[in-house]
């Protein structure tokens, strides 16, 4: 990514080893606010992935890709939060999951919060599908809010959700390294992921039997019969760090130019 | 800390380089609950934590004593829930705040799925002062819903409420080194804690005129009047990043010592 | 679509003159359920359509589709919900919204009360895009309910969401038609079925000049300004009756092949 | 009725083969709020009346009314909300309910939507009687969210609510041709209605034995141990279609005479 | 009130001067229920009263009927909950109001808390006219709750309303003594209670001019305008002590009539 | 307490005995307001006291303290809210609890109406335990309502919790006169107001065997287990009315300095 998706920030922040708000002080974030109205947040789940990952797949992949396009874009990052929309998860011990109606207020809350300081454009960079239902009719809840309450950046406020996962470059790279084995949950390319990310997690792995096939989500107990391991149609064991790394990459680049067309949007 | 505080767990999970759930498959998980009941979950804030404070303060420190509790006594150990009450500090830029009622349903959602799996005494080690009520009223709800759905655990349920930096083992020390200047907000001893932590944040650090005395919270624009750089009668830059190793210590002890007696109790 | 998609009904339903359940008394709705528990529910929107299109479209649309939907089928149908979520055009006089949070209230408690019935594989039918992070956040509420309350149901449950402008059938036809002059709200496509439906409507049809481009949707205000008729892309003038009955067929005959399929589905 | 009840519209809307909001666009709305700040909202419910009454009755029967009404006065109509509070009645299959919580959710958002046009007097015209407390409690949010919105009309609000079955006329008309065997629940006076609006249902009708008296209402599995097959003291098959067009006609004019009171009072 | 009315309660319990549950014992009370399952709730409002009534009203008198019915039937009285709906009232200061949808809450949560001890048959004595239908709305999601649990009593249970200013016997009584000017709110009836039960409120009564007229109910705004000093028709002033005793033996009279027939009931 | 803690009130308040908001009239309450902004609500719990123990308790006992330190300070008090969060008791018949969430709701509904007319200081005299954190949480909530309403006594508000039974004093006296055998709930001193306050519970007091000891607290199920009769290593039977006199008294007397103090900050 070349330095014009760069945003120019003043001197005063550049000590910052980072763009993480949690290692900001509230002065610093009132400094950039000056030049920037946006934001990124991300959002994992803490759910199961199949017998070989991670629970916290989702939250890990969501926090190093926001990290890395906040780097990449100097647009300042929130903490991740770790816990999303996951019910159908439920039948596998591990996994903590918000209601929906619950994850739709915390966004609420927090795009609230970022709005009362000036803030315009925020971008969540979302690690998890059943999160996105959720976030989407979040975002017409805090319009409403914004709105009710006559702040006065009502009318300028965007809200964009970005599924790192989702993003055509991630999705052309998993299908050619990993065809049809893809699958659609506890999927290599997410596992690949992590493993770059947490080295201990490659103890982890193991080749494993052929998956139960993709197919639709209803209930947590019907997931798990359908489902006996967790998996939907993933052969994980095919992840391997490196490829993680390009993952890691590819979202980044991909999300970073989505962010830097969405703050530049007249 | 001697070893008659860590739980025995079976072989197959000596791998694990820790005690995080987010690290751990939800086989593994499966395994442990065989064996022990109990479950960590830590809960900070993102707040303004004064003009050297990192903003992630109460996040960072209740992560680090819950984590460092986990790997004492073998207790498996949540992701950290990031984002609390922090309606107060509203008034400083990079403050993200839940409302009490969004924080509720938050702890609520989390706990029930812990139930749903069989964790039966849970442990919050929480890192900041505005969240307690919040996370008090939780239990009630959380015991309601457990009882009305007639789940089998139901009357087992036990819930506690660690804070770490109310532990007398950590009062007592705060008071020896800094006296009337440890204050109530920003305090030296949070923010030492951070600094051992993250060792970026030093460069952050620096000394600052008096602060507002310590008073009573209302609403955030008074807040922010009566305290205006974020600060309630703390003295932050006493803080020493080996300060903070030693309330980590101090902190985990007690708190270790607490777990054990909570699983213990009959 | 051939007799292989109709349900065998006993002869006793044959007189319904229809698939209604607004026309059906619960005797016959008792007999029904003996041999099937699938049913459909039509929801639509209530919101401006452009200049010249009515603002009953989206509900008329879906009412439409799911009654020759049913008539095909032998699928009995419920009443359509006429009201969907349409904040972001509130700022055109006539629109009626459900907040997101609302209408995920509403469409669980239609869902539980058919659940209590036996019903256990319910098709909705929408007519807005709007609509859909709704329903879909409002499946996994349903899911949480009759599983919580220990439902003997619950676990064969399957909720499912067919929009019927999406649908590939009916998708390819709009680009056929109409090509970029489709556009994304107040489509041709929809307006023509309307005409189809309510000829009454072509005497408000008119020519108009150049739409808006297809865009971004945020806040009410921001939707008015930039898009000031309330067209997003679209040309609906090109929109004929008779185009339209071939949609209604189109959508029917896709979405009666994936009703049989979901009922189906072991 | 006479021309004395019908408002003056201009010229541009006389069109409108109807005052149904769906059939219009938001342009004619918009025009029509130069004019006239008030508007008509049919309820109706979903739900048992009786093994020989439609399951839509009271949908079927407010949306005639209030469409009649509209034509009379040339006040503008809203979509039928189809769905109410019907919890009683979910021990028969068909029945449909929202809780009494939703259905005031429903309605705060209707009404909120319709006030933020400009329209200040509405009319809902209810076909069943246990939407009243849900539809008069929903009123006071309202009024309430108004004024805490500061909204520029708060003031000025009016909501009113006709239940079109407990007006004077055509209470007294039901006793006059049926006496004790209106009854309470799927009474002749609604059933001639729909025969008169819906013909197909004539072929439903049969006679019936005698029915469970009327009397109070409690839980749903105690309304249908108490009333068997639905009735309340009520002998559905006294009913005939040209009663039916009577009662519409009396309900017409007594809800128009009303409707044109509120619309003048000052 | 013969002695008829009368349940006969064991002798364990007849050294209770009153049955009042706050001056009962937990061990009382599990007595009580081996012969009674009935029990009495009264709430009232705290609201202006006009210029010289007392704000507590309709909690007041509601206590004092509710008292004086426990005593003559010998069912048990509840706490009285003194805060409603009164939102109505909010432009005279003084008022306190629960929203409708807060009330209804509580409502739930206290037939819920009764039910979960065995109490089945709940006759509610109210005070205040605007209670009415979050009452009722309430009942319903009551019957709802106790069903989705599976409490054994579900089916069982009977809520019923009792407002007590507006029996027969207390309305003729009113209309007799004071005709038309009875009016709305701030009656001479209630007022005469009150003067009853508190003769200290004698010193605020005077002679007032003539009230606004009685009329329908709107915003708080529209109300303190359309009644400026808070009376909807009535004059107070007429009412004396001697009239409030005598409402206060016949609401007591046709109430506890009503429960017993409530309580008999099968 | 000297006069120095009573506030100067116009003489035209002076013919109220008391200072009972529930026996003022509105137009007292305006005259109020000219002078004080302060306001005292008191708030109890209706559940089990133990086998002695009145189920009122705390509120007779909140009320008493309230009243007396409005009589002692010229500070208006509101009615007494007698039902509170009482969850863990509701293993004993007669308790009568809210869910902690329609407690805050309540709260936040009283404070409002409150705000609304002007009151600026609330003083909440607390008799019960278990609701300390739902006003805690409520507080938040309200003073978020306030800002988002952009009311003009938002800045300016402030709720202070005052629980009489933790005041120093009252503690002091508690252990001088029972030592450990003070316990945690049925306590002798609050048993010891009762018996003060209405002298017929004498009657029902008597020895009783040793409690079991006071502990932790979990659900209502466990609670009773724990718990049998309901005490938490208490020896209620200490309690005399004469110490109950002099708890008033010292309750009162500190309460009443918190208050002034309170109205007094700047």
């Amino acid at each position: 990514m070349s330095n014009k998706n760069k945003l120019d920030l003043p001197t005063s922040l550049s000590k910052n080893s980072s763009m993480r708000l949690d290692l900001w002080t509230w002065k610093e974030v009132e400094k950039y606010l000056v030049n920037c109205k946006g934001i990124i947040l991300p959002i994992g789940s803490t759910e199961q992935h199949g017998p070989t990952g991670a629970i916290g797949t989702d939250a890990m992949t969501a926090e190093a890709v926001a990290r890395e396009v906040g780097i990449r874009t100097g647009v300042l990052v929130t903490p991740t939060q770790p816990y999303g929309m996951a019910e159908h998860h439920l039948g596998f011990p591990g996994t903590m999951s918000l209601r929906s109606s619950t994850l739709q207020k915390l966004i609420h809350d927090l795009l609230i919060s970022l709005v009362m300081h000036g803030f315009q454009r925020i971008f969540i960079i979302n690690g998890h599908g059943g999160n996105i239902a959720s976030i989407k009719a979040a975002f017409s809840e805090v319009y409403n809010t914004a709105s009710s309450r006559h702040l006065p950046v009502a009318k300028s406020l965007r809200f964009k959700l970005a599924n790192w996962f989702m993003s055509p470059e991630v999705f052309r790279q998993a299908r050619a390294l990993y065809g049809e084995r893809e699958g659609q949950h506890a999927t290599p390319s997410e596992i690949a992921l992590t493993l770059h990310l947490e080295p201990s997690l490659l103890a982890k792995q193991s080749e494993l039997p052929d998956p139960a096939p993709a197919g639709p989500i209803y209930t947590y107990k019907d997931f798990r019969q359908r489902y006996p391991d967790g998996r939907m149609g993933s052969d994980p064991f095919l992840a391997k760090a490196e490829d993680g790394e390009m993952f890691l990459d590819k979202a980044a680049s991909a999300l970073s130019n989505d962010l830097i067309d969405f703050l530049k949007e007249t």
